[in-house]
Parts: structure tokens; sequence; C-alpha cells
């Protein structure tokens, strides 16, 4: 890969520590990066590109946030486009990428086919909490959704719950994780995982309605759901509120991403949080520490959750 | 004002269509920005800044993706800064903006002080919904804010409410219009202004629901309440909930806004869409007209609003 130092992989299991660790390092790069006199000219055209394929609202500005903050520190710029999702290529590459060439390190949503036009310029990129398996050599910032999930889980199964149903999403490497985590928490409880408690369907709130109504409507209906995003939660709250469910003393909800609307909700929702401003961060360092050139030990990083009970979880009643 | 035109002031009346207008001249403008030749060199460096106070997560997303499409149409570069609302001077100016100077354009949340310090460097720029009144030099994009909250209360009106209350934000000046358009309304319902149904406070969830559980505490409380803001209405939920209040039976809510959340929200609430990606539009394009140097008929835009009548809002239990 053009440009980018290839580095064993190393996707560690404790993401607090990981990250801990990835900070100083990165940190020690950093700051020799912002040593460079900003007004000597030649280092001026530094940029740290974001690529969205949408710009999406709830996530969007968090982690538009956290590149932000790491370019200022470092004293360069932050540029972002939006490509859509249906683009074969990307707009910014064919027009202009070439000019911009090395002074360019991107923070990207980019599938494999556009990442090969990055690699065929020689820009440095990290990819965001990617939905597919990566080589071995692309670098990536994630976040802790095996673990997330196993802990929502488990504070259900800790409460007394014995038939904890989930809503899951696509088979992205991200979904796969929690729900990964979701049947390891269920073993770890003595619960076996029962198919008829588990759905699989998009990640968003009018699927999530879809498949709340079907989970909730059976006879033998789970006293507790997992759902694999906050969107979806929302559409099981509707679901529940048509069938007179009350949440947490009917059915408890514990969900997975912690957005804004998460504490807005009623009860306020009990989720993992998803640290996009962190991994945001991470990512814009990884990308400035590979821009430098350096050898960068951990290019693969998963940055930890953690688990934000709120008034959607209760005991089963009895 | 260096480097910008000083042009009439122009606030009109008609939003939408000053829009129409505006755009058709601004298109004309802009095709001929584009035409220059991508790969020419000299033009390269164009770049539309933003510079946000603080990078709202539930506008943010919004306003930067209008400004991304218009400015990867005329392919110029988005470049975004975070200033943070205490820094008395920002960064971006201190560091680099002697260098980047003709380059940049900006659409700018930023107070006058700091305004000043863009014009000192010859930095075209459109203020984005102003807070404040503006010397009628200064290029803005804002909403019919007036004509939104008017049109919201006049809904209350004809559904045969006839105690309706509002709770306001701080004096901005987008709030002023949001009063002044509650005021007319009632007027042109025969109805008089009650100081007692009037709150003013912050435009968060937080104040409304403060401001909220004082309000539908009164004996004498009103049938209908108008928030500025869709966070307001998520806290006057709460507090309707708490006091047994049933949204539309006992209360009808109207807000401001739009955001995403309204349409989630048990019942979806009804609400002024305010257009934030239009707006962001149509700044990017006076922000580019501005900075082609050509003299730009209309600099200061007020982007028509909307009424999204959703289930909050019904005719007064008789």
């Amino acid at each position: 890969m053009d440009g980018v130092p290839v580095l064993p992989l190393s996707v560690l299991e404790d993401g607090s520590r990981t990250w801990d660790r990835g900070r100083r390092r990165f940190g020690e790069l950093i700051r020799e990066h912002a040593h460079r006199e900003p007004s000597a000219g030649g280092d001026q055209g530094d940029i740290v590109e974001i690529l969205f394929p949408e710009l999406v609202h709830m996530w969007g500005a968090e982690i538009l946030r956290g590149v932000e903050r790491v370019a200022r520190e470092n004293r360069v710029g932050v540029v972002f486009s939006e490509l859509g999702f249906d683009r074969a290529t990307a707009v910014y590459l064919d027009d202009s990428g070439g000019q911009r060439g090395q002074d360019v390190l991107s923070v990207t949503f980019l599938r494999e086919g556009q990442r090969e036009q990055l690699r065929a310029q020689g820009i440095p990129f990290v990819v965001f909490d990617p939905a597919e398996e990566l080589a071995e050599d692309v670098p990536f910032v994630s976040a802790t959704h095996w673990k997330g999930a196993r802990a929502a889980v488990g504070h259900l199964a800790d409460l007394g719950h014995r038939r904890i149903g989930m809503i899951s999403g696509p088979d992205h490497s991200f979904c796969v994780a929690r729900v990964a985590g979701y049947t390891s928490a269920l073993q770890e409880a003595g619960l076996g995982r029962e198919p008829d408690l588990f759905l699989r369907t998009e990640l968003t709130r009018e699927d999530g309605y879809a498949a709340a109504r079907e989970l909730l409507s059976r006879p033998d209906r789970p006293t507790a759901v997992f759902t694999a995003s906050d969107m979806q939660a929302i559409g099981l709250y509707q679901a529940a509120r048509e069938l007179g469910l009350s949440i947490p003393r009917d059915l408890s909800v514990a969900s997975f991403d912690d957005l804004p609307v998460a504490a807005w909700m009623d009860p306020p929702l009990t989720t993992v949080r998803q640290p996009l401003t962190a991994m945001a961060r991470a990512a814009a360092e990884l990308a400035l520490a590979l821009g430098s050139g350096e050898d960068v030990p951990q290019t693969r990083l998963d940055i930890a959750t953690s688990l934000v009970v709120r008034d959607s979880t209760a005991p089963p009643a009895s």
C-alpha cells in the first residue's frame, strides 16, 4: 500500500487500555508533528479529509467534531466530502485528488474499490468503524461492539430475564460482533439462544418497529429485548405502546449507540455508548501519524464502549 | 467592508419567492464561477469555510450537507472549524487566516468582533441565521421566523384554541421574530396576548421542561402551547406526562425547528420546518457569488419555513 506503512494485525481485546496506550503513542507522534513551524510554508497544505458516503445527521456531527479537534491541535485543516451511496467513484478523487496528493489524509467510510483509488494516489487513510472485514494491512478505528453487546445483554440477564430477544441489523461486521456479544452473554447466563426470539432487519426506526410488532405479538414474547441500534429501539417503543406494553414494567429494552435522543425517550433508554467523538479523534490522530511516515505500532484500534443504564430496564414482572 | 460589495438592505417579505429569485440569480453567477477550468491551478485553492461556535449535533450535519453540495457543484473544497463559544478570537484567523486570504469564503456564526477580523483580511463572509441585528451591509441567510411562528399559532387558533401559551427563547433576533409571529397570530384570531401564558427561557430541553411545569401547573393553564424550539417541546412532553396531561387530548403542542426527532416523538410533533440544508445552500452560493466579485443583488435572504402538521395538535376538549 503506497504511502502507508504495512503493520501487523492487532485487534486488541481490551478496547479501553488499547485506547489509552494508543493515545500515548500517537500523542508523541502528534506532538512531533505539531512542532513543525506552522508558518513555514511547505506544510501549510496539510489537510485531513473526511469522506462520508452520506452525512447522517445523528452521527455526522460527533464524528466531525472529533476530527476537527485533533486537526486544530495539529494546525491542519479539515475538509469533508459527502459522496452519496450510489457513486461508483469518488468525485473528489476524480477531480483533484492527484493535485492534492500527499498533503491529504483521509478518514473514510469508503469501500474497497474506492479505497483502491486512495492507495493508487498514495493518500494515507483510516477506515472509520468498518462495516466489512478488512485486509490485515488496512488501518481502522472501530469500537468494542462485541463487548458492548455482551455487557448490555449481561445486564438484562443479571436483572433476572430469561427470555431475552434481539433485533439485529444486516451482516455488517459490527452487527456480527453485536450478535456474538448477545450470544456470549446468554451462554454466560446459562441461557440458550432461541431462534424464535432473534430477528434480523435494517438498523432503522421503521424496521425496528416492524420487527418489534412481530416479536412482541407472540404469545411467548420475550420479557426483554436488545436492539442493535437506538433507532430500532425508537421503533420498538412505538410498537410496545401500540400493544399496550409498558416499559420497563412489561418489557425491558437495552440498545446500542447512545445517540443524544436515547436520553430523551420515555422512559430514557438503557444503551451501549459508542464513543464516536473519541473514535474520530483516534482516527484523525492515526491518519496524521501515518501521514508523517512514522512507524505506527497500532493501526487497528477498537475504542471502548460503555453501558449507560437508564430507566428502560428493570427486573421482569413476577 | 473590504472585499465584499456593499449592497442595499433587502429583507424581503416572501421568503419563498425570495429564495426562488435568489436561486436563479445566484445560479447564473455560480455557473459562471463553475466555468473556470478546475485544473487551471490558480483557482484550486478556493475553499468555502464554515465557522461554527460549536458543532451542535442536531443542526450541524444538515448545515454542513447544504454547504458541501454547493461546494462540490462548484469544485471548491469545504473546510470547517469549531471555535468554542468562549474564544475571544478565532484560532483560525490568528494562525493562518492571512495566509489563506482571498481564497477563503466563510459561512459563519461569528459575532461582530470576530467578523471584524474577517473584514480586515478581505475574506468574504455570510452570516448564517444571525442571532443579532446586523448592520445593513452584512450579508446573511436566515429563515422566515416570523411567518413560521404566525402559521403555527394560527393553526392552533384555527383549531379553536383560545388560551394559547408560548415558551420562548432568549432575546436572539430569531426568537424576537418568533414571539412577534405568535403575537400577530393571536391578534388575527381576535385574542389578546396574556402575560401569564408567556414564559421566556433558554431553548433547551431542560428549560422547556421547567417552564412547562410552571405553565401547566396553573389552574387556568393553556389548552395549547407554542414552543420556540423542538428541544423545549421535548421537555414540555415530559412535563405533560408527569402532570397526567395527554397530548393532544388535554393539550395541543406546536413547535419550531422540525429536527428529525420531532417525527419520532409520541405523539409526533407539529412543528415549523426550518430548512437548514436549503439555508446552507443559499449561504454557500451567496459566499461564492461575493467571492467572485460579482454585484450580487440580494445579500440578505430569508428562506421560507413551512408548517408540518403531525399528531400533537387537535381541537380543544369541549
